[in-house]
C-alpha cells in the first residue's frame, strides 16, 4: 500500500490542512483548473461529466414535477434590475457590468446576470393574462456572475454554474406549496443521489433571498464541521409582481396579482460532494453521479487470456453501468491510486489467478473493503455492491452531521462551542436579529443556519439575550 | 378548412413576405419573445424543447467520436483576445466589454467570450506536456456574444448558444482528419436528423474564420432561395499553438507544437429548421427532433367511451414517441390548428365513428395527407409514417436546393441570375479575392458560399474576370 502511494502524487491529508486538502483534490482528480480571470474557473471533463450527471438527474425530477425549460438574456439592463428595490440592493455590489458593445459606449449599463428573477419577471409580464396561463413552472440551466472577492472552486466563484427555477402561481397557497415541493426535490436528491443528509428549514429574516418574503435551504454538514448553504427555495408572494406589474384576470374575473416563486443549485453541489465524502487518498464519489462506476484492471495482462477475460467482463457490464475498462501499460498499482484519486466507487480486478477460480476482486473506493466474487454472479455482487456502498456513505455522513451537532443551552455554551468543537449548534433565538448579529461578531463568524422544520424544544430563553424564546436555530460557520 | 384557419391568429404568406412570415412563426409558435436588451432572445419552453432534442442527438455523435465536455469562464481579459493576431481582428469589433465589477473599475477590461479558442489555448498550454497528452478531444455547449448591429431571432443574435469543439492533435494530419470528420458528422445530423440537405465544402480565404488555416462549411437552402451558413470546422495548424507556446514532447523527444481544430455549431439551426421546412399554417418540424411527435385529438369527447379510447392510444404510444393527449376542452379544430402552427409532425384523431370501426385517423403536417388505419396495427402505422414524413421532407428540401442553383458561365449571366433567380450560383473562380469583393458589390450582396467537395467542371475561366479558373464554386446571397 505504502508503495502504491508515491505512485501518484500525494495530497494535503484532510485533518492536517483542510483547505489545502481541498484545493489539492479539486486539482489532482482535475475537477478544475484556474482562468486567467480572478474567481473564473475551467471545468474540466471529469468535473463536468460529474456535473453533467447532476443535471440529468435534477432535471428528470423537474421534469417528473412539470416544470419546462427555456433560456433568458445574460444581460440585465440597469433599469430593470432596479425595478423591485430589496432585490437591487442585495445584488448591485457583486454584479459585473457591461459599458461597451464593439466601438460604441452603451447609454445604459447591463449587467451580467447573477441571478435571473427580473428578467422571468418582464417575461411573464407579457405572456400571463388569465388565470388560464397559470401556473408558469419554468427552469433555467446557465451560468451566473458574481464579483466574489474571495473566491474557491465551486464553493464561491466569480463564475458558477446553476439551475434557477421561476415559478408563477394563481394563489399564495399554490406557491407556497411549490416552494415546499422544490425544497423537497433537492432534499431527496441530495439523499438519493449525492447520498449527503441535510437539516431542511426556514432561513431567519436576516438571512433570506433579497426580495424573498421567505426563504427555505437545506443544510448539510461538511467532514470538518463547516456548513454549506446546500440549495435553497423562495417564496416572493406577489412582491414582483406589482413591481412589474403582472397581473392577471382570475376565475372571478377581476385582476388580480400571481404569487410566485423561485429555487436554485449551482456547481457547489459539487464542492459538498468533496467536502463530504473524499478521504486522504482523493475523491470519493457516490455510485449515482460517478462519470465511471466501475474500472476494471487486468491483472498480469500480459499472461493469456486475461485481458479477453477482462474484455468480457466489461462487456457484460457496460450496458448496465458506467465502466471502464484500463488495458493501458500502466502497472496496476498505479492504475489503483489513479481510480482511488479519481473516486471511482468500484474496482474489479481479474487476474490468472482469478481466472482459474471463475472469480474476479471488487474493491470498494469508500471502505477498501476487498470482495471475492463468482465471475457467475457478477452483475448481482456490483449492483449490490454499488448499493450498499451508496447506503454506507450515506449513513456515514450522518452519523459526521450528528456528531458535529451540539446542544447550547446559554450563551456561555454557545460561545463555549463556537470557541471550540466546530459544527452544528442547535440553540434557542428570541427572533430578534440583533442577536444574530452579535452572536456573529462573538464567535468570528457563527450565522444562523436555518430555523429547522423538526424544531426541538431546548429551554425557553434566547441562548443569546435570555428573552422569551420563539424558535430552535441551527447556527453555524459556512463555506 | 377556411373555418379552422379563422381559428388561430393567420400568419403571413410565405410567398407575399418571407421575412415576416419568419417573424410570424418564430412568436405565434412560440418559440421565442424579445427581451428589453437589443438582439437578446427568451427561447420559450417550446424552442428550448428543440434545442434540447438537437443538444442530445449532438451530444452523443460527440460523445460516439471520442470528445469530451468541458466549461470554460465567459470572460476573456483584453490581452489573451490579443495573443493571436487574426483573431482577434476578426472578433474585436463586435464583442461586449465587462469595464466594472461590483463598486471597481477593473484594471484590465473582460470582453465576453464570442467564441473561446484562446480560452481553450490558455488551458491547453497547461495540461499539454507529451504526445501521450494527444488528442486532446474537447467541446464545451454555451452561450456566446457578439454585438450585431441587424438581430433577427435564432439567425443573428446578440447572444445565442451554441457549442464549440477545441481539439489538439499529435500531427497536422490527424487535426485535419478531425476537421473532416466534424463537418460530416454535422452534416450527416443535418440529413439524418434535421431532414436538410446541404452543399459540402471549403470557404474561400476571405471568408474563413478569424484564425483559421482552413474553413470548412455545410451550406443548406432555405425555402426563398437564401443560404445560410449551417455548421463550419475549422483547421487552424499550428497557429495558435505558437502564438499561445502550447508545446509537446514528442515521440522523437523533440519539443514541437500540436495541431488544432475548432468547430460549432448554434441556435441558428432552429432558424434552418424553419426557412427549409414550414409553410403558411406554421412551423413543420422534422419528427426526430420534435417536441411533440404525436398529438392525439379525440373528436366528439363527449360521447362515451371515446376519451378511454384516446388515453389506450395514448398509453401504447408514450413508451416509444414524444406523445401528447389534447382532452382540454378547446374544439378539435382549434386544436387541429394548434398543432400544425407547432409543426407537430402527426396528429391522431380518434371519435365514436371511428371506434365502431376499429381505427383511427393519422394526418401527416407536411402533406395534411389522412391516413386510416386499423387500431391493432397503431405502432407500425405511426412508426412507418414519421419515418416516411422524415425521408418525404429531406426530398422536398433537396428539391428545392436543386431548383434553386443555377449555373453561371459568364459575368453577364452571373448578374443576370444573381438579379432574378434567388438561389445558389455555380460558376467557375479564378481564385482572387478581387473578384469575389467585385461580385459581391455588383450584385448587392452575393458572396461565394464554398468550394464544394465535388467540384464540377462548368467552364475553364472566372466567372468575374475571364481568366484562367481554379475552382467550382457556389455562390449566393446568405442569412
Amino acid at each position: 500500500m505504502a508503495q502504491q502511494k508515491k505512485l501518484v502524487e500525494a495530497i494535503t491529508s484532510r485533518d492536517e490542512d483542510f483547505a489545502k486538502w481541498y484545493t489539492d483534490i479539486v486539482k489532482k482528480a482535475e475537477l478544475i483548473d484556474y482562468s486567467g480571470v480572478k474567481g473564473c474557473m475551467v471545468i474540466r471533463p471529469y468535473g463536468y461529466a460529474i456535473w453533467e450527471n447532476i443535471q440529468k438527474d435534477l432535471d428528470r425530477r423537474f421534469k417528473e414535477t412539470g416544470h419546462e425549460n427555456v433560456y433568458m438574456p445574460m444581460f440585465i439592463p440597469e433599469s430593470l434590475l432596479q425595478k423591485e428595490k430589496d432585490h437591487v440592493k442585495g445584488f448591485a455590489p457583486e454584479v459585473a457590468w457591461v459599458t461597451q458593445g464593439g466601438a460604441e459606449k452603451l447609454t445604459e449599463r447591463l449587467c451580467v446576470r447573477p441571478t435571473s428573477e427580473v428578467l422571468f419577471c418582464e417575461h411573464y409580464a407579457k405572456i400571463i393574462n388569465s388565470y388560464r396561463d397559470l401556473p408558469k413552472l419554468y427552469n433555467q440551466w446557465c451560468s451566473v456572475v458574481r464579483w466574489e472577492k474571495t473566491t474557491r472552486p465551486f464553493l464561491r466563484s466569480s463564475e458558477f454554474l446553476w439551475q434557477e427555477g421561476h415559478t408563477m402561481h394563481e394563489t399564495a397557497e399554490e406557491a407556497q406549496e411549490e416552494t415546499m415541493r422544490m425544497l423537497h426535490v433537492y432534499h431527496d436528491f441530495y439523499k438519493e443521489t449525492l447520498a449527503i443528509p441535510a437539516v431542511i428549514g426556514k432561513k431567519t429574516d436576516k438571512e433570506k433571498f433579497a426580495g424573498a418574503e421567505a426563504t427555505y435551504t437545506i443544510e448539510p454538514m461538511m467532514h470538518n464541521g463547516v456548513a454549506l448553504q446546500g440549495g435553497t427555495s423562495h417564496y416572493f408572494g406577489d412582491g414582483f409582481a406589482r413591481s412589474f406589474d403582472i397581473t392577471f384576470t382570475g376565475r372571478d374575473n377581476k385582476l388580480a396579482y400571481p404569487h410566485q416563486t423561485s429555487w436554485g443549485v449551482s456547481t457547489r453541489l459539487i464542492g459538498a460532494l468533496i467536502m463530504v465524502h473524499s478521504d486522504d487518498d482523493g475523491l470519493v464519489l457516490p455510485p449515482k453521479i460517478s462519470p465511471i462506476q466501475i474500472a476494471i484492471i487486468p491483472i498480469a495482462m500480459h499472461k493469456e487470456g486475461v485481458l479477453e477475460k477482462a474484455d468480457s467482463l466489461y462487456k457484460r457490464l457496460k450496458d448496465e453501468f458506467r465502466v471502464k475498462l484500463d488495458n493501458s501499460d500502466q502497472s496496476p498499482g498505479w492504475k489503483f491510486s489513479q481510480y482511488e484519486m479519481k473516486g471511482v466507487p468500484v474496482r474489479i480486478e481479474i487476474g490468472p489467478k482469478d481466472i482459474e477460480n471463475n472469480q474476479c476482486v471488487i474493491v470498494r473506493r469508500d471502505t477498501r473493503e476487498k470482495i471475492v466474487v463468482s465471475i457467475d454472479n457478477l452483475e448481482t455482487a456490483v449492483r449490490e455492491t454499488l448499493e450498499t456502498m451508496h447506503n454506507d456513505m450515506y449513513n456515514n455522513a450522518l452519523e459526521n452531521l450528528h456528531e458535529k451537532t451540539f446542544v447550547a443551552k446559554n450563551h456561555e455554551e454557545f460561545l463555549d462551542i463556537a470557541q471550540n468543537k466546530p459544527g452544528f449548534i442547535k440553540a434557542m433565538w428570541c427572533g430578534d436579529s440583533a442577536c444574530e448579529d452579535k452572536l456573529k461578531d462573538e464567535t468570528g463568524g457563527v450565522k444562523s443556519r436555518c430555523i429547522p422544520f423538526d424544531e426541538e424544544h431546548i429551554t425557553d430563553t434566547c441562548a443569546c439575550c435570555g428573552k422569551p424564546a420563539q424558535h430552535m436555530v441551527y447556527w453555524g460557520k459556512q463555506y
